[in-house]
């Protein structure tokens, strides 16, 4: 079984996450994917490369290689399109770009809302709305979750949207939201990673019914370039995760992508090598031990890397705390 | 400087914990506090000893050791009554309790709705809301946040409280209020002590002119009988609150204790021991070293002992999780 129930739909367990690869290498890799066997892909409004995906999407569909309809595309809500008046036509942007008719999902990407950025000033518009202020730092505007959500679930009824979702909620804003909603969420998209198990989420989720997404399923890659991780947190050298993949005749990254899908995770890990593309998909012909499963799980270590509150020292002064 | 603003009042930045305070001890133990200095007095409607503190209270305004306007007393909103419908009851029990005809400071105790319990089936009820349910579990209500917050709002204007804040409130559930409260809250009452500095939550409340009280200041003391936490966690052993103990001949629960006010939170260890009373207070006639500062934030571990939906494996499956 490779792909979960969201909805009323069935979303692929394996996607392909397009955060930070680049506008120009888009295309090609998305189309590249899809040649693998991809049907997941994993976007948003921030990641720059909604208009190049869209172009990847239309040639895969055009040379035969898959139908609209077999494809999950998720996208994402910026926090400066929280308010109800900005919400469809952030939709309908990436819509334009990504030159689709609808979305199979569509979630809220942090839970914070930041001033409007008009699409002609920048698009996307990043943390920092205010770029010409002597001392640029992260700001929040007064829209509540809950304004958001409603503009959110009205996605749905226009069709513009199959599915709504949430991502970066914690469990106190996942109760919170299961008070208002009245279509609850059909998916959490959080980081989770094994330094980063994120059990009590989980069970929460769980506890509602929400499926989850795990992001940087494999951990400390993808922030090293960054500066928020540094290259010794790779999770792929824990001795664990290196035995069980000589035993196994598979990658670590394979040990760890199996992880979080034996536990009933959805990954969205990101690549545009094609070897990597394949590797990343092919899970599903072995299993993990239970007492590999637990001693994979017991590396948890609390450790986030996507925090843009803290992250490193110049931007804890310039950006809000999300997660604490 | 021992008194921080709070909205439009002066909190004594030291005050009485009523916790975990047996309600045969309570008397005694806030006229003794009250005897020894303390004007602060913290309680909640679930520490089931309003009652009993409301006795304390009479019998040392009695005494003449204190007039009513000399005190500050806190008290909080439990779970149960966070329905528009039972706010001002809920606040009117604690007065009625307490002999008191205003709060000067009343918050939403847990980020969290639950089932209303009427007060004549059983007060305070507690996390367990259907006790003869087969398995026990705690259970959710559909009250969102912003709900009662509203309704906390109405009470300043009604007179019963005069300053309203939020207990246990992560950033993302701070930043939220905020977008939504007219009255923005007084305070954020939040575990803390070395091992949960909570830097990057403190750092938010302070972008948002919030003051935060420390509960636990003292770390696992109050948790070993509860079998939250094992006695070999006391930060009170760490090597570097013993030796700046022994620099400045104080004890080490007064160098943590000094640690929290410096760095500008207040602080409601509870105690019914005379003379831990007195020396809890006698925390302004000594300052720590900006080296001290820093190596006791430095213990930091992020270790939660207050988290009711993960503190032990029998909770664990009956609990919501609320902090992760």
């Amino acid at each position: 079984m490779d792909s979960i129930s969201v909805g009323s739909g069935s979303m692929p367990l394996i996607g392909l996450g397009l955060w930070k690869i680049e506008p120009a290498d888009t295309a090609n890799a998305v189309v590249e994917a899809i040649r693998a066997g991809y049907r997941h892909l994993d976007s948003a409004a921030d990641y720059g490369n909604e208009a190049a995906l869209g172009e990847g999407i239309a040639r895969a569909i055009n040379q035969g290689l898959c139908r609209r309809e077999d494809l999950w595309v998720t996208s994402k809500l910026w926090n400066t399109y929280h308010d109800p008046a900005h919400v469809e036509a952030a939709c309908q942007r990436s819509l334009d770009d990504l030159g689709l008719e609808y979305l199979d999902l569509y979630l809220v990407h942090f839970p914070i809302a930041q001033p409007f950025v008009d699409f002609a000033e920048r698009y996307p518009p990043g943390w920092i709305t205010d770029t010409n202020a002597d001392e640029p730092r992260m700001e929040v505007a007064k829209v509540p979750l809950s304004a958001t959500w409603a503009t959110m679930e009205a996605l749905v009824d226009r069709g513009l949207v199959r599915e709504i979702g949430v991502c970066n909620y914690n469990s106190g804003l996942l109760h919170d939201l299961m008070t208002y909603a009245n279509r609850p969420p059909a998916m959490l998209q959080i980081e989770s990673h094994p330094y980063l198990s994120q059990d009590a989420l989980l069970r929460t989720a769980a506890d509602y019914g929400i499926p989850v997404t795990a992001f940087s399923p494999l951990g400390a890659l993808s922030y090293v370039a960054l500066d928020m991780a540094n290259g010794s947190e790779s999770v792929l050298n824990e001795a664990i995760v290196v035995s069980a993949a000589q035993r196994l005749k598979k990658t670590p990254a394979q040990v760890v992508l199996r992880w979080a899908v034996q536990r009933g995770t959805a990954v969205i890990p990101k690549t545009s090598k094609a070897e990597r593309l394949i590797e990343n998909r092919s899970i599903f012909d072995f299993q993990l031990s239970d007492e590999e499963m637990s001693a994979i799980s017991a590396l948890n270590r609390n450790r986030r890397f996507n925090d843009p509150g803290v992250f490193c020292e110049a931007a804890f002064n310039r950006f809000h705390a999300i997660y604490d």
